[in-house]
């Protein structure tokens, strides 16, 4: 199956306004960020022991190659001379400093030179990796193809060191990441030697007594270096090396046909989606490594659940929805999309979360000294900012929703997929799709496609739907695996698909100790979150939610989506620790929520994906 | 007021039978291991580096004070030769290795010799305050006086050094203990001298510059001594540290009138009941320094909740039932001795628990690296042992339960308070009471009185009661504070009291962030919880207890007490992650449970007082 490119679609509706503050206010954010902090500046290569300047960290070059691949991706929809300049810049300095062998690391070049190829905890080819997505990104974007020949003469030494010479002092990435790039090169350039070397990294993985023997700072789980890859039977590790790394299995499962690399892919997305992830698409549920914990250990208050690795959870699972059609996977791109990874930016796209907890209590912090003893900074942050020391989020959530298009479609010779919904405009290789629709607000969509005739549309049903109707009557079209298939009989047909959206008041599986009688008000794929400063300071511990009560609704023109208001019970306050539950005085009133990509948009404040079932 | 002695109490029922198997199994099993582990070897001051006997620890000479303190209790009440010998023996050894000055302490003897009095953290003083109280009680009990000359000469020569000379590197204990000892000492020698220590050492604390400089292994909250002790607002630090320092500080207060200090003690009180005790009377949340931890803070799970704090904390609120009428004291009392203290001994009384959790999972355990990430020893053994390397728990049991009759009685020269229920004969002073009752499995209570013509009798309805009869109708004499004012006009009058005695579903308040959505069966001062070895194997997880549903009784004779079986819901087993509340699925089911203080005496089992609410 093929993918629809995000640069053939035009989005308009929720994403097309998301689109426009991520061109006129992330990117702009993002750079003058990174233009203060220095991480623009170490592109000069002009740090010395002992300089005025920033000392580069080891991860910069990704930092800012993130940034060049959303900034050409927004490019590719809306041409920009400044930032294609700032680009231009930024490539001259990589050309200039690029060494004679074809090598280019900032860190390894000024400020440990010698170390070149010898500590795998230190990212270098993850920084290669980004690096070379930004290089074909903007290759596509403009066609120029300077900074692509930058990444092939790269590329062409890693291959040398790691896959001929092996002269490395390890043998796959500490961080994985080159993995999903090399295959970006290979289809971008055509060279099989790319695809070759992305197979190396991945078989190699796991089965290296040189990675397991090298010094590192965690053990080879972490790394997902302990067994053979395809030995995996859970996610375990550091949650974005690990999705990336099953992005790569993913891409090169498919496009080598290896059946056993892809069952793995569907193991571990299975251990994620029903043992390891927030109801939000948050995973990595720990601070202690940003990594997965084990099965149900989901914590709220301390959830690390990284926006990147959000991000990631939905490229990985973008990727097995485009090989396989099961709806599961873009049921949980869908969730990781709309929730986890979209709370990682504000509503005017100018701050950001690199940590996403699922509940903040500003009281129970002060008073906490057992959970935050050992460690003050398991205390997630309450109010976004514009950049971290370690600023991996912000470019990735950038350049995340610069391409969010990418998700919409994939295809193949008789049957178009419709992975999601999203008021947009497609044509592209002789197919032509329109979505008219208000999603993710209301379920009804519109979808016009021309140009099918004889062909098969293959519209998903997402999983929180228990009711669709098509042209106004209940959906008679066969469904596999979630997708609804239409066959297409003439040049136009416009398909009025209506997706049932009630709020849904959802709760965990009860091996999850931490929301044991507790709700989470849901409605399509948005999950709620209530915030006690949109309800007149209210502890939110006093509030349960009556799950037999009325759901309002009242759009929200800040955040775009429909408000809710519940109807809840507020325990009267006591200086009782324990009494009688018949005789607990309560009082109702209505709690308004926002969904959980819309919080912290307020103020300080209290706030809490899961309440107490009333 | 004065107290009704233990001595003078022949208790049948419920506490004939625990006093009978404290008699028969714990004072016996405590000896044994006592004498396993080298503790009563130690005492003939034979250790020295190099040899093989075992390190005395610090401690140890109050491990074998409160084992005598306990056999003395026993004694009092049951003669037994052996006993005696035993204890002879060990006096035989205390005054052959007391040095001249009347120097006694073990380890500051043969093990650091030249460090006494300059470690405030070892415990030193503490070991005398126990010391003292078991050479009182053993006087009391045999009328032998050897001991207790001892420990006046002892206490003699700490007066010197704390009170006249000022010479020790510290001004007050570390480990607090020795003041209430002293008050003990003072009443049975009438000797003044040891009022004015006691109050030196309580007026001292929170105000030597000496003690807050002394390298110590905590800050000063940690030993209460960072303020004066009259500016107590709330319980902090080492949770038996603080009881038995209030313990000593009530007396005081009592013996002194001293006003301010017994509103410190009622201050310190309120915060512990309305803000630090568990549902169990557990107090000392955190295993980090066997502490509080800050209002609210009550893990179920990782609970410390030592014995000796719960046992300490029953402790000081009997010293307050006795001064101030108020049941708000006992009621706190009640729930501590039945549920948190008793908790600490097995039914057959031969095996201990240090700390007592409210909440077992042992498959989360195994899968939860977040907890127990740090120190393995953050989760609490899941079954009883016998001894410990720190073993001030059995001893403790032991002389708790063997006086547990000091709870019953507190009389004036117009009043005589009845502040608990038991099965039980009295005479003493002039005073007669029987109480014939099946408490605490029922609350019907027959009290017989002789000889308080023109007199009171003040009986405690409990906190838990809603409803209570006298003579078969409702109870109409004066209430005041808890209390029932009853005038006596005959010489012998019965008076029957029904307390009604329902099962109560008992909510936290939603501050305690643990027990969110939970609920706990309670049934007069029982706490309930459930074990899965009692259900089935069940998960404890998977069930919710239906709070309308209704509770059938069984009595359990292992146990002594009933076992009660709840409508409850048990969630069909689901590998999904999240799902529609009204969707999931459940069974009705019953859930045996047994309460609190009778859990781990059937094996290896999960464990909850709070189980969800259906």
């Amino acid at each position: 199956m093929k993918t629809i490119p995000f640069s053939a679609v035009k989005l308009g509706g929720f994403w097309g306004r998301r689109l426009e503050i991520n061109r006129t206010a992330t990117i702009p954010t993002v750079y003058d960020r990174f233009t203060d902090t220095g991480r623009f500046e170490a592109f000069r290569f002009n740090w010395k022991e002992g300089s005025d300047l920033p000392k580069p960290h080891f991860f910069w070059d990704s930092d800012i190659a993130k940034w060049i691949e959303a900034a050409a991706y927004s490019l590719a929809l809306h041409p920009d001379k400044e930032l294609e300049r700032i680009i231009d810049d930024t490539v001259e300095l990589i050309e200039k400093n690029q060494q004679e062998d074809g090598y280019f690391n900032i860190y390894f070049t000024v400020v440990e030179p010698g170390k070149r190829f010898t500590i795998r905890d230190y990212h270098e080819l993850y920084c290669a990796g980004h690096l070379t997505e930004a290089a074909v990104a903007y290759y596509k974007a403009t066609g120029k193809d300077k900074f692509l020949k930058i990444m092939c003469r790269y590329i062409d030494l890693i291959e040398r060191v790691f896959a001929l010479e092996h002269s490395a002092e390890f043998d796959t990435p500490g961080h994985e990441e080159i993995e999903l790039a090399l295959i970006k090169l290979w289809e971008c350039t055509g060279e099989e030697r790319y695809l070759k070397l992305c197979k190396y990294f991945i078989d190699t993985r796991g089965t290296s007594e040189k990675d397991k023997n090298i010094p590192s700072w965690a053990e080879p789980e972490y790394y997902q270096s302990d067994i053979p890859v395809r030995e995996f039977t859970f996610a375990e590790g550091h949650a974005v090396r690990a999705m990336y790394l099953y992005s790569g299995m993913a891409d090169l499962a498919e496009k080598t046909g290896d059946k056993e690399l892809l069952d793995t892919c569907e193991r571990v997305f299975e251990n994620v989606r029903n043992r390891q992830m927030y109801i939000t698409g948050g995973i990595g549920a720990t601070s202690s490594g940003e990594r997965f914990t084990e099965d149900y250990v989901l914590s709220n208050d301390l959830a690390y659940a990284e926006t990147c690795a959000a991000i990631a959870l939905a490229l990985f699972t973008r990727r097995m929805s485009g090989i396989i059609p099961d709806s599961k996977y873009a049921d949980v791109a869908e969730i990781a999309i709309y929730n986890g990874s979209l709370a990682g930016v504000s509503l005017d796209g100018r701050s950001f979360f690199y940590i996403n907890p699922l509940e903040i209590n500003l009281e129970d912090r002060r008073r906490n000294k057992e959970h935050y003893y050992f460690d003050k900074t398991y205390a997630p942050i309450t109010q976004r900012v514009e950049v971290f020391d370690c600023s991996c989020c912000p470019p990735n959530i950038a350049r995340f929703v610069a391409s969010i298009a990418d998700f919409l479609y994939s295809y193949d010779d008789s049957t178009v997929y419709v992975h999601h919904f999203a008021e947009s405009e497609t044509e592209y290789d002789g197919i032509y799709i329109k979505q008219q629709t208000a999603y993710p607000n209301e379920g009804g969509v519109r979808i016009t496609v021309r140009n099918m005739a004889g062909k098969r549309l293959a519209v998903r049903i997402p999983g929180w739907c228990e009711f669709v109707s098509l042209g106004g009557e209940k959906l008679n079209a066969p469904v596999e695996k979630g997708y609804a298939y239409i066959d297409i009989k003439s040049n136009e047909e416009t398909l009025d698909f209506w997706f049932e959206m009630k709020p849904r008041f959802v709760c965990a599986n009860p091996k999850i100790g931490y929301d044991a009688g507790k709700v989470c008000l849901c409605r399509g794929p948005l999950v709620y979150c209530s915030e006690s400063v949109l309800n007149d300071g209210v502890r939110l511990s006093d509030i349960s939610l009556d799950v037999n009560g009325t759901v309002g609704l009242t759009f929200d023109e800040e955040a775009g989506v429909y408000a809710a208001e519940a109807d809840a019970f507020e325990d009267a306050p006591s200086d009782e620790l324990y009494y009688e539950c018949a005789k607990s005085e309560r009082v109702n009133r209505k709690i308004r929520m926002l969904p959980y990509f819309a919080y912290a948009n307020h103020g300080e404040s209290d706030m809490a994906v899961w309440l107490r079932k009333g």
